[in-house]
């Protein structure tokens, strides 16, 4: 069944996804001769990089995260529907979604990545992602669960599972996790729970190559792991997980880890849609694309951001999966989209380097921009301001603000409620973020 | 089992409870000679005069909740404990709870409230409660939900249902949830929506008595039926429901409203625990105490706040359910607890009333105190003053200042986010509040 949608007289461009990439080509595309369909799971735009903040307590999740509708506010070319899209029919240019079938002129695959646990079904059933705000709100729970549970629990063994906290995954992601577990330990646990002998809580990084943030230069690399290493988290690099039951993280050749909270930033994987079996995937289940991201073998399907790989000779791995990469690539696609309309030649995507930052602690950062670099509080606060300025919403802005000075000041993470009871038995139930609700309106 | 808990030479005070009631009483024992044990099912304080803010998406959770273990930080006489207390055995001094069996001198029962449904089980099963913060969030995401199904739903039936607002019992609540939805629908809907006909959103107040706001002046019942008038709220006094099916409310005598989205503020009744057979429950499904707030048939069960009705000569009905009576209520308690200690002569409980206020929307409040009464832009600043200075935490305090003056300036509301995904098949699951997880720690 066809989804109705308001009639136009211009090409229909369907981008799925309201993430940082989707978000700015929409944009781009306002009164241009375009009719823009916006689809997304969410009704808001989630800004992931402050996700870790969510689930440790500093920030709540309707702070970082914005209407989509808002967004578009204005934008009489733009339709947007909350809806998942379960297949793409490229044969005969539509999408099928749970709201029903949506006909394109042109799509764009802008659905950003999820975790990736690389094929192993017993870690992804066990530890926890963290790249919604769901599971973010999960995760901030799970955290607060264990630490009342430790109180009562007698059994020693299960007592220190529940203190023992694993991160899995030296990235930035991993890196600014737990670095704030390690702040929740020294500043909120012993306010919060002066019953409990915080030196047995334990907290663990673990990473399969030699560095952390990989990414980044020496000096950042040393730097974070010094800081970490200064604030009692226990860095494991070179080292291999192997499994994880929801209780004991199994490593190679080293001994296991008790732990009630893994914590998974190990990797990400494109989320590539059903039916689009054409199409190359290349490493990291990205789609493979040209330098106009268009998807490799169609003719008006394109990618852009975490979940496209423009492989090109000057990029054999595509661009790194980071908010400005997605950014530039919608802003460029638009470009091309508005070329093709008018019959102008296309252009090659170039992308700028803007640098990469990652936060550790309280006046601790490490920043890359090129040849600069930089670590410690003038990094920290560099962080900062670069992550006000990106966060959508001026209301947004105000609120994360108020929370950092707010933590600053006091040393305290103000938002650390339960408010989604996790539970693993139910994990399918409480994980879930489609609209499920199919209601039928008895007329009396 | 019993519950371990830390050994105190002092007789142990048990509050169930941390609402205004308990949370006063606790603080007012710290340095007395008690060991004070506070239960509560959360982790957090919930300010339940913002939660239909909440709920219309005005304010973040996390803002008007305050987690309970920063509210007794440093208070050393002082255990909290998040479980639910499953019965009192009151022959053998002890409470039964999820974590185990746990021993008081004196109990205090301070579990407030919940939703009335009058046994109608399926209104119970149908509508949307809105007493805590989960609730709250339900709702939230039930409206955003219902307006994202209205554009695609093509029946007219159920697309009217769609965006027919209910809200049954005209207390404050009910005024200022109805009031708050209008305001969504001026301000918010026109921008987030252009496709739709807003003309066809009707937000319908009943009330089974001739007037709103029964416990208020009638100069306030009347300018608040003016204003909810003027803001396009259909008032419907002398209403009696009788039933809801999930998709048409049923009315006596009049015709039935198709609705997806029913709101139940038509009452409140004590949240009694098991095992308290002795008791009387009177009306309202309040536990009667003596003037001391003793418990009718009992030495040492105290009841405090909305679950606890002072029956007297001077009180035949108790007191009103609201927060000052319950703060005072715990206040008292705690200085004759301490009279006790002291062999001191016990005093009777004396209530000052505040007065009672209700906010309508934008420039529009009544307030009653005494002899004093006021409507409009006065009476709605002194409800947002009243309402920030009771608002627990400073933190908080900040953020929905912010917010206020955000939505005061841009006729916005901030946190539309649909995060609790709200599925009635489900409804079981989403609404279980109680950490319900039993982990079984296998030790390698």
């Amino acid at each position: 069944m066809d989804l109705q949608l308001p009639k136009s007289e211009y090409p229909r461009v369907v981008i799925v996804g309201g993430g940082f990439g989707g978000i700015e080509l929409a944009k781009r595309l306002k009164n241009k001769p375009f009719q823009v369909v916006m689809l997304d799971k969410h009704n808001y735009h989630t800004f992931q990089p402050l996700l870790y903040q969510v689930a440790t307590g500093g920030l709540e999740a309707d702070s970082i995260a914005f209407p989509l509708r808002k967004i578009f506010k204005g934008q009489k070319n733009l339709i947007f529907r909350v809806t998942k899209v379960t297949e793409v029919n490229a044969a005969e240019n539509c999408l099928q979604t749970d709201i029903g079938r949506i006909n394109y002129d042109y799509l764009v695959i802008a659905t950003g990545s999820t975790s990736n646990f690389f094929g192993n079904k017993e870690i992804e059933a066990n530890a926890m992602p963290m790249k919604s705000i769901p599971e973010a709100l999960d995760l901030r729970s799970l955290i607060l669960q264990n630490f009342e549970k430790s109180l009562i629990e007698k059994d020693v063994h299960k007592k220190s599972a529940l203190l023992n906290f694993v991160v899995v995954g030296g990235g930035p992601t991993g890196v600014e996790t737990s670095g704030a577990i390690a702040e929740l330990k020294k500043h909120v646990i012993p306010n919060d729970y002066p019953e409990m002998d915080f030196s047995k809580v334990n907290i663990y990084l673990i990473e399969n190559s030699p560095e952390l943030l990989g990414v980044m230069s020496p000096q950042a690399q040393k730097k974070a792991k010094d800081f970490l290493t200064d604030m009692g988290v226990q860095i494991m690099n070179e080292t291999r997980v192997l499994g994880y039951d929801g209780h004991t993280l199994t490593l190679q050749d080293k001994a296991p880890i008790l732990s009630s909270t893994v914590i998974w930033s190990a990797g990400v994987k494109g989320q590539v849609l059903a039916g689009l079996d054409k199409a190359e995937v290349v490493r990291g289940g990205r789609l493979k694309t040209d330098t106009q991201n268009l998807v490799v073998g169609y003719q008006n399907v394109y990618a852009i951001g975490d979940v496209a790989a423009i492989i090109d000779e000057e990029t054999p791995n595509g661009h790194p999966g980071v908010a400005p990469a997605a950014i530039q690539q919608g802003h460029h696609l638009a470009k091309n989209l508005i070329n093709i309309k008018e019959n102008k030649p296309l252009e090659k995507f170039k992308y700028f380097d803007k640098g990469s930052m990652a936060t550790v602690g309280r006046n601790k950062a490490v920043v890359d921009i090129g040849k600069i670099r930089f670590q410690g509080v003038f990094a920290w606060f560099t962080w900062m301001f670069v992550h006000l300025m990106t966060l959508v919403g001026f209301r947004n802005k105000i609120i994360v603000f108020v929370n950092w000075v707010w933590s600053y000041f006091s040393y305290d993470r103000g938002t650390r409620l339960i408010i989604r009871t996790f539970a693993k038995d139910r994990s399918v139930d409480y994980r879930d973020e489609v609209p499920a609700v199919k209601e039928e309106v008895k007329v009396s």
